[in-house]
């Protein structure tokens, strides 16, 4: 994209080529070398496991991103949580779209069931035999098609039905339905993706798989074959993924990572150390009145702290310790900050804080190399 | 503004004279008459009172709310934490301009330099004599003038230099500079806004007051008249407004208020009435597999849930228990929600709610009647 009728700290907060310590403040900032590894690793993990990677574009909102996952991780498409976030994947190239999500609203319907239009292959999630008849009504006004996971609920307690006859009932009337394809099941386990120990998390998606397993036994009894049998997060990819049952996994923040996923450990009672920082907010020292604590720029307004305050990347000696709307507090006990001192803050929970954004500052070499605008930010529709 | 080329649904959340029952959500919607009483109630009191009222902009970050805010409340200008939020008030016809903190950015600097040529008064505030020569050279660049209130840290433990001899030299400095001239003092006292009890409220502002008393009698020892003496939110302003000690208030909650706010008590120990909840975030309910939980399509994307979670306006039969990224969990004990039913959340802050989304949808007996921009949403800078 070009800038050049863009001012810099007013509409965006960096120009392509500036060196990274003019970058205006806070905003996001990724490590560009960091990401591409990321996505790399997660591409070859899945690869190795012999199960496709839909990257999961709810996480970083951006099309950009996306597109690199196509071409360094081999992502077979994209899943995203909103009809609009959709429609933005859809629009930006991407050829695959899953909205791992019920959509209810007529005027949400009537929407998605335009999606194939745009040149995407289009699914979405279904928990209610109702829903059916919704979707199949809009793909017949719009003469299009939308392929239908039908989703348990293996654990994280929101949508999705009970394993079992309950998901057959639902395929049946999927796959009987004009314009409908049954396209397989949904089972992301939500709620323990952020447990710290390892044997936790196993525990919890061994029972999710078990029900997942029993329920695609039970739909080839009825003739009814899963081309999509899709879960998985940053917290749990490798038992997905090794599981022989899951062939796509989901994942989104191991191309960021955040605090709250770095706090999870491995089997051996390590950090997960496989995925590097790339995502930080970018903040800078604006007032420092008492001898050991540092105001900063980057509060509320630049983050979510629903997963807890982030951590200042690469110091030991300074810690962010309160936020409000548009200040942070920095412990500074020695008292090194100075002002406009510019800190990288890693975010407690990456998702929300990319949508508070509108623009990712890419670096590369201390130098601006792209500028991506949070291309779905908002679009919550 | 237009939405003629604008998809509801897709760019915006409503169409001007949609029957409310057809907003997409999540989106902000804004009761018009319980928003207009609000405003004018509090313009009353501090007409009652005696001193002027710079609403606080960073609440709404709109232009247009800020207009309303002067037609109908007698506004005296705005306050905004950001250089980037004021030249957006600036741009859209607010003459009075207070950055209510601290510029130190050198770009910034230069961009709060050049907003008097928009035609506003540009005022920030000061609390490091090092930033009285920053400033001075940018408005000798620009041929301009900045006014500068020198910050007292009067208990919030941010920004501000201690009372008394700290605040005359940074005065006295001001005043020496050409271009800039020394306008008086700031003293928000934010750490005690939402404490509960009145008496605990009203122990912390007294100690304010007594500070910025203090001080202004040491500048007038100096020659040093404050032409303002600001603060004051929607838990204090009562106490600054009657202190003889304030002239300004900077109110931002009152307008649309949040369930953290509503959590205060007066000095009878009754929660505070006198401002009506204006702002709620409409949601849908989406999935419903279990009897007694219904799942929303708000969660932490539409909101910020750094001061608790929502609660559901006008609903004593169900509760909003869980907030995820797009979801949010509601119990509903006698499994009476609907698909597709809207409610409407009273967010738990509304500031950083505010900041996520793009519009407010401005109701009126059931109608759409304005769709307006969140003008300076991101604009973090």
């Amino acid at each position: 994209m070009t800038t050049s009728n863009l001012e810099v700290g007013y509409d965006v907060p960096a120009a392509i080529g500036m060196a990274e310590a003019d970058i205006q403040t806070p905003c996001l900032v990724v490590d560009l070398d960091a990401l591409e590894r990321n996505i790399v690793t997660m591409g070859n993990y899945a690869k190795e496991m012999g199960v496709r990677h839909r990257v999961h574009g709810k996480m970083h909102k951006s099309v950009d991103i996306a597109l690199l996952q196509e071409k360094l991780g081999d992502s077979c498409g994209v899943c995203c949580q909103k009809v609009s976030e959709a429609e933005v994947f859809a629009r930006g190239g991407i050829k695959d779209v899953l909205v791992s999500n019920q959509v209810r609203d007529p005027a949400k319907i009537d929407r998605l069931a335009r999606m194939p239009k745009l040149g995407a292959r289009t699914l979405c999630c279904v928990d209610d035999i109702e829903n059916v008849a919704e979707l199949a009504l809009a793909v017949k006004k719009h003469g299009t098609e939308i392929e239908c996971l039908v989703e348990i609920d293996c654990g994280a307690g929101r949508c999705g039905v009970s394993e079992g006859q309950p998901v057959v009932d639902i395929a049946k009337a999927i796959h009987a339905t004009p314009g409908l394809k049954f396209a397989g099941i949904q089972a992301y386990q939500g709620a323990m993706q952020h447990m710290e120990s390892y044997e936790a998390r196993k525990e919890k998606l061994d029972i999710a798989i078990g029900m997942v397993a029993r329920t695609i036994e039970m739909l080839k009894a009825e003739g009814l074959e899963c081309d999509i049998v899709g879960g998985g997060g940053t917290g749990s990819y490798y038992f997905e993924g090794n599981s022989g049952v899951f062939n796509e996994l989901q994942c989104g923040s191991y191309a960021f990572m955040d605090a709250d996923y770095q706090r999870i450990l491995d089997k051996d009672g390590k950090k997960i150390s496989e995925f590097e920082n790339a995502l930080f907010i970018l903040t800078s020292v604006m007032s420092h009145t008492k001898a050991d604590k540092a105001i900063c720029d980057a509060g509320l307004k630049a983050q979510s702290v629903d997963s807890g305050l982030p951590y200042i990347f690469g110091r030991n000696d300074v810690e962010y310790i309160k936020c409000s709307d548009e200040h942070g507090v920095i412990s500074d006990p020695n008292g090194t900050l100075k002002i406009n001192e510019k800190l990288k803050l890693v975010p407690g929970h990456c998702d929300p804080t990319c949508n508070v954004h509108d623009y990712y500052v890419g670096v590369r070499n201390g130098k601006v190399e792209v500028l991506w605008p949070v291309s779905a930010r908002g679009k919550a529709f």
